[in-house]
């Protein structure tokens, strides 16, 4: 029998992410996004209040999910404290759970190097979403090593289409861009992201990469239901997708009891998962 | 006679763009981006060496330009101290020369909002570079008000035609951004990114967007000639370009000399632009 080993520092992104949805009995993703209008006033004003409520939100929520998934955007906002406020915020990630470090970077091969490097070695990020316009020499930085890229498919704006629709050779460009990644990295190198919001497109996608992690975001306030992204996004063996909300657990309540709410929210979507899951995997389905 | 009036904080980006380049006598823009194993030595290590090279590197450059470029990512490398370098390098800035936040952010529109006002509101940019694929959602945050976005059409690398290039209907994925563009976003709040290294590809985007502002990044040491591409990308008036050089500039000499080095070096780069600008705009050419 060999000895037990958990160095969790060294595990990739995807065996860590299996080991935290089997330790949570969960598939869930949320998204930590502060947002300065929504976070409730008796937490001050300002980054220490962003700092706060998501230290708060954390506690609340890390027994019902499996990753996180602050979206810097949100972090940048502050200013001179952004680095700070997200700094602060992922020292009170247990360990045990990945982190996704949501960027959607892309910039010349030189640059994107620099950005990987601020997210994976500055933050210390077990993935990172990438933008994949720039090329694919803009993506190779963020799967070199133990890196892990998920790179935008189809995103679940109501935009998406604009330019991801574009038909090329009578197929669309989101297509193109998910073929095209899968011949040149890794699957426990790069997976993609493919938005809640579009089931159809989402099971298009599965059959082009059957072996590829999906997060899908936009479960919640964008509209998207667990259940059905879900049904169009799990691989053959009922694994491969990280669903992910943020705004419907974070803001489930903007009183005093938001700490509370958004752990029955967080349990109630990684229920509505599990159950979702387990449906569509029970056998003579 | 009017009254002069020159309240800077209030000139939309164009305004100010071509104030400068007048008081200049300048078309060029140069990247600020600091790459750590590249600062001389005696300025020290991490982000105080960083903020003392880049304030000189402006100090010696500021008369030689008429806009300045950060690229975020080399400021995001440092951690929690990035927006505190960007803050400090930004605040050297003379104000009468415009930024450009080179951040080639693209998200889902609530987040892009977000971005958005980190960018021009946290950072005080007076345009900032955005990536298309998203959709035109993510893109309309960055030219509200008197914002100003660089929108990415043909990047610098050498991988730029993974997805840029792909035929839809005839024609280059990039046309297509820069048509749909043109189509959403009023000439005084949106241009593009067309690499100087790709003087074809910039010569049919300034046939479908005649009116528009051409960031020409990748002078120097990523191979673009600063002629070739003027040739490419200048309008009918002779204007409407920006070439960008970062590090042929910032590390021109890597010793004690590098202040001095770096002003010579975009004074002859100012020099050539506007060589190749009169000669392109001959009479008789």
């Amino acid at each position: 029998m060999e000895a037990s080993v958990s160095y969790s520092a060294e595990l990739t992104f995807l065996a860590k992410l299996s080991a935290a949805q089997r330790a949570h009995d969960s598939i869930l993703c949320v998204g930590l996004d502060p947002e300065p209008a929504s976070i409730p006033e008796s937490l001050g004003r300002g980054p220490q209040a962003a700092v706060r409520f998501l230290r708060r939100i954390v506690r609340a929520t890390a027994p019902h999910v499996c990753a996180y998934k602050p979206n810097l955007a949100f972090y940048e906002r502050y200013g001179s404290a952004a680095m700070d406020v997200l700094a602060l915020t992922l020292q009170a990630i247990p360990a045990d759970i990945p982190v996704i470090l949501d960027a959607k970077r892309g910039d010349v091969p030189n640059t994107a190097s620099a950005y990987a490097d601020a997210l994976f070695d500055s933050f210390h990020a077990d993935a990172a979403t990438v933008a994949p316009y720039v090329g694919l020499d803009s993506i190779e930085p963020f799967t070199t090593g133990a890196r892990y890229a998920l790179v935008l498919a189809r995103t679940s704006n109501p935009g998406a289409g604009d330019f991801q629709d574009l038909e090329v050779a009578g197929r669309p460009l989101y297509e193109r861009v998910v073929e095209r990644c899968v011949e040149r990295f890794a699957a426990d190198r790069c997976g993609f992201v493919v938005g809640a919001t579009y089931p159809d497109e989402a099971r298009r996608l599965r059959a082009l990469a059957p072996d590829r992690l999906f997060l899908m975001p936009g479960i919640g306030s964008q509209g998207g239901d667990v259940g059905l992204a879900l049904r169009a996004g799990l691989d053959a063996n009922g694994g491969g997708v990280l669903p992910s909300a943020s705004r419907s657990v974070l803001y489930a309540s903007r009183g005093e009891d938001f700490e509370k709410a958004a752990g029955q929210a967080a349990r109630a979507l990684r229920d509505a998962a599990n159950a979702a899951r387990a449906a569509a995997t029970a056998p003579g389905r």
